[in-house]
């Protein structure tokens, strides 16, 4: 729980006392409180520039879904892979790109990313500002595959 | 199919060619391109004023998760609840406040709200704009109870 903090306005209730519901606050650029700041991967040549930060799930919670929040700081991509577990993105900051098999799409803020299982697909940033997304998927899932 | 559209710029690829994969453009007051406003439930007293729509999952997906963009008019409220299910919130327009337990966490762009098996709570917008927010769940859930 120590990543977590709650923010009661009108409660001196701990997260504990509530049954481990929290807010996490937003914070500027685009931090949440008590959320750490974690690399996308380990680091390799098929990545740049892009963190994440998992505010939901894979920790005490039970949900079958983890919500994490990515963010491609500009001329960073994620890796061109597949995998048959699915996304969903909600774009929260910037301006960016992904792909989706052949096609391109430019993305900004609240357009939102359904990537079906074994779509290629990667996220790009080729604006001067950071690009960041909510990213959903299941809990349980597949390790991603490269395409090359 | 035909509730989602794809954009595609760079290519004529329809979502079914891409093996389902699709973004759905964000619109201007928080809507997306062909995703219908529901209600959020069936009329009852005990909710005012609060529209839903499904973003990602319940369709042709295979996500064990539901994302749904929920919206409260100036005034409104969801229902106050408890349920085994979890809820993970994402606030995206606006300002409101959250009920958990006994707390009242105010809510702005940003803020992200777990909520922890049966605890009671209820989304409320007292300010004189829109509040919207994301709301994550497993597409497997149970019904929730009132709070009375």
């Amino acid at each position: 729980m120590s990543d977590f903090s709650s923010s009661c306005e009108l409660s001196a209730s701990s997260p504990s006392a509530s049954a481990g519901s929290r807010v996490l606050r937003f914070q500027p650029e685009f931090r949440w409180q008590g959320v750490p700041v974690n690399d996308y991967k380990q680091p390799a040549e098929h990545w740049q520039k892009v963190t994440r930060m998992l505010l939901v799930g894979g920790r005490d919670e039970a949900t079958g879904f983890h919500v994490r929040y990515f963010e491609i700081a500009p001329g960073g991509f994620t890796s061109l892979e597949q995998h048959v577990h699915e996304h969903a993105v909600v774009v929260l900051r910037g301006r960016g790109q992904v792909q989706l098999g052949d096609a391109v799409h430019d993305l900004s803020f609240g357009d939102t990313v359904y990537v079906a299982p074994r779509e290629p697909h990667q996220f790009r940033n080729p604006s001067p500002e950071p690009f960041g997304f909510l990213c959903i998927v299941d809990a349980e899932r597949d390790q991603p595959t490269p395409v090359v």
